[in-house]
């Protein structure tokens, strides 16, 4: 093939990017992988202004993409998971490669899409669809190759670092914070996937089938939302030493996988715990690389737009000498991917963070500290405020020992019950990583 | 072809991690590369008993893996670049693909070296070169390969941070932490290119050549090593928020580039700045991407030799549907790299910290801060130290505004010729890097 010619669908954030990107550099594109590399197609419902489509053939039908004999490549930008999964279906069909920066189309219909695209010996990639800029995707399915990695863990939602960020930092309200990212373009205007964790849930699954070798499963995560991080909260873990960030863990024990998505105290001192605003962060811990660090820009028009543009690349490159891809696209034939069982919620192990309002008075610690006592559970530390001027209540911040999660959930039951307890009682997990 | 075969050369610390990760993961990398790819043969003077070798074919002349007619890729692991040369040269011109972690050599001889492989139409391949584990080569290569890069900056010298971290968060010296160091093996029997940034300057020219599409060029950096790094000088730097580290620095300017390794003060609440022992960093900073950083471990045995895996499984992938390597071994092709002339080191600026020991008497300062504004330099910031019991003279430091380095070479020169002044003056660089 001496031409690869790409039609884009979706002129958005990231497709105006990658437009962006082609008019800035098409003789660095072809210098770079060895081939006629041609932006030809834009499929778009609108123009964007934030980018010139004047030298490209534009249909307001994005299907009309699909349907050109001239494409070779369709990049899926259009988003959702309804009209996108018909796109790339018919353009799997139709013997065309596909890029895409869909985490909720391949989180969701991975699975037969890779199956689709195996059988038509297209390739099928999505470096964009996770942590924008930072090319793990690459990283894992190639560079750690030789590895076994037992864990991945990173802060995987922009929108959700920069509003933790700015609580933490400025004291500001979450939902003043959440207005500023939606006026800053980094939280969509339904921000919902963003908050309640499920954007994160999606990468980190896409990130776990290609760190362990397993089926995509957009369920599979425990997914916890930014929404229940007070500022009180962000204060207390200020003082006991932590950051708050909202992470994705990913954590392979044994033949089986710990995979969550929630706010977790991280220790001031990790790396991890000083990545701000809408920056992300992955670590890697497999056995002979170690651990490493990626961190970067995790959304925005161009970072993203940087990584379909690799995806492409790396196809102009490989396809001007081959006529498949080689390189599956979960790092090994979908029909290799071999299921782990999940560790049921309750089973899994870890340190906790309780902030609890009691009655002031003598004995309720006592209470409170042998209910937990009875269900096996040390208090490493404990921090109580002074009562509020003219308040007969105390806010009483307890960090748990390592502890199964099914006990500390019978542990707060216990203590729901108490009658000194107003309110329910918060809690965040806390982890720790080991030092690399 | 349906089976690529490796023959190593050298089983050291690194070879002998390659030797390891094939024992323990062959039917993984199987899966991974979809293809068959065999470690055949290894050569070595001697065995080494961190592996164990007993399934393949061992010589103890390694040219005899390049002799052998049923190697497709040679790995070169001894280091130097006398014998590691001719091996080199007599495998590509065998026809044969060669990997190498080796630094010196690519540095020195790569041109050389690239352009004979791409006229045998064979692989050469050196992610392990640079950083150890951390896949920057392949990052840089391909993942950003639609990015224009302004700049990399790093810690890519794990022995020589490994001694700066220990001296600044421990107070040892420099002699007593070098030997710690070649007891645990982090640096060589003869440790001169760990400290006087030889090895920093070579991986510096691999990272830019490939950053900016340039031919290599191992004498381009300006190269200053760690030895100058005193106690007293850590502890200022402290004082003031910096961490000292020693970097390789590659930006550039226009067309043209600035090339430089040296000990630097760095903001303290700068990521790189916490990058601490034997862990590198390196930060790129591109124009769609905008800054990523990846950190890693930078030496050892598995983690280099996860990197040379992942070069062996790249091929083995890529050959498996093609018969030649589509990616360029720098990115583009050897003849279409470009020449960009060096910014003269007296033509750079930067900010300065300076230290002094000179007569406690009024007066001093003002004759100093005299000399400096004569040559056009501002003080923004200056720290005395009390003079010691009995003494007559005090330690002054000093950060400098950005400055042309060679303003400041004259300063400098002017100063010293104040009978003020005791000994010579101190001079590390400042970097702050613009936040991200």
């Amino acid at each position: 093939m001496s031409s690869l010619k790409i039609g884009i669908c979706g002129l958005g954030t990231v497709g105006s990017g990658v437009v962006n990107i082609f008019n800035a550099h098409h003789g660095l594109i072809q210098q770079r992988c060895n081939n006629d590399l041609e932006l030809l197609h834009v499929g778009a419902r609108r123009d964007n202004s934030d980018c010139d489509t004047s030298d490209y053939r534009v249909s307001r039908d994005i299907f009309e993409v699909v349907r050109d004999p001239e494409v070779d490549v369709v990049v899926e930008l259009i988003g959702g998971t309804t009209v996108a999964r018909d796109l790339v279906t018919q353009a799997i069909e139709a013997g065309k490669h596909v890029v895409t920066a869909n985490k909720a189309l391949i989180a969701e219909f991975g699975n037969e899409l890779i199956a689709l695209a195996e059988r038509a010996q297209v390739a099928l990639r999505f470096e964009a669809a996770v942590a924008g800029g930072i090319p793990i995707i690459k990283v894992l399915r190639e560079s750690l190759a030789a590895n076994v990695v037992s864990g991945v863990a990173g802060i995987i939602n922009g929108t959700g670092n920069f509003i933790l960020t700015e609580m933490a930092h400025e004291g500001r309200s979450f939902e003043d914070v959440l207005a500023e990212a939606q006026a800053l373009g980094y939280a969509e205007a339904d921000p919902t996937f963003d908050i309640d964790g499920t954007d994160a849930a999606h990468k980190l699954v896409i990130l776990a089938s290609l760190a362990f070798g397993i089926p995509l499963d957009a369920n599979a995560a425990v997914t916890e939302g930014i929404d229940t991080v007070t500022p009180e909260d962000l204060d207390f873990a200020k003082e006991l030493g932590f950051s708050v960030k909202h992470l994705g863990i990913a954590r392979r024990s044994g033949d089986a996988l710990d995979l969550r998505v929630h706010p977790t105290l991280i220790p001031i001192n990790r790396q991890i715990a000083r990545v701000d605003g809408v920056l992300n962060a992955i670590m890697v811990e497999a056995d002979s690389v170690g651990e490493i660090v990626l961190t970067g820009p995790g959304a925005g028009s161009l970072p993203t737009a940087s990584s379909v543009c690799g995806d492409l690349m790396d196809l102009g490159r490989v396809l001007n000498h081959s006529l498949v891809d080689p390189t599956p696209t979960l790092g090994v034939p979908s029909d290799q991917l071999q299921t782990l069982p999940l560790i049921p919620r309750h089973e899994v192990a870890g340190v906790w963070y309780l902030r609890l309002v009691v009655e002031d008075r003598p004995g309720v610690m006592a209470e409170i500290s042998g209910l937990l006592s009875a269900r096996g559970i040390s208090i490493e530390q404990l921090v109580q405020r002074p009562p509020a001027e003219g308040s007969s209540h105390v806010t009483v911040v307890i960090l748990t020992d390592a502890v199964m999660c099914g006990h500390l959930d019978s542990a707060i039951l216990d203590i729901e019950t108490l009658p000194a307890l107003s309110g329910s009682v918060v809690r965040l997990r806390v982890e720790s990583f080991k030092e690399a």
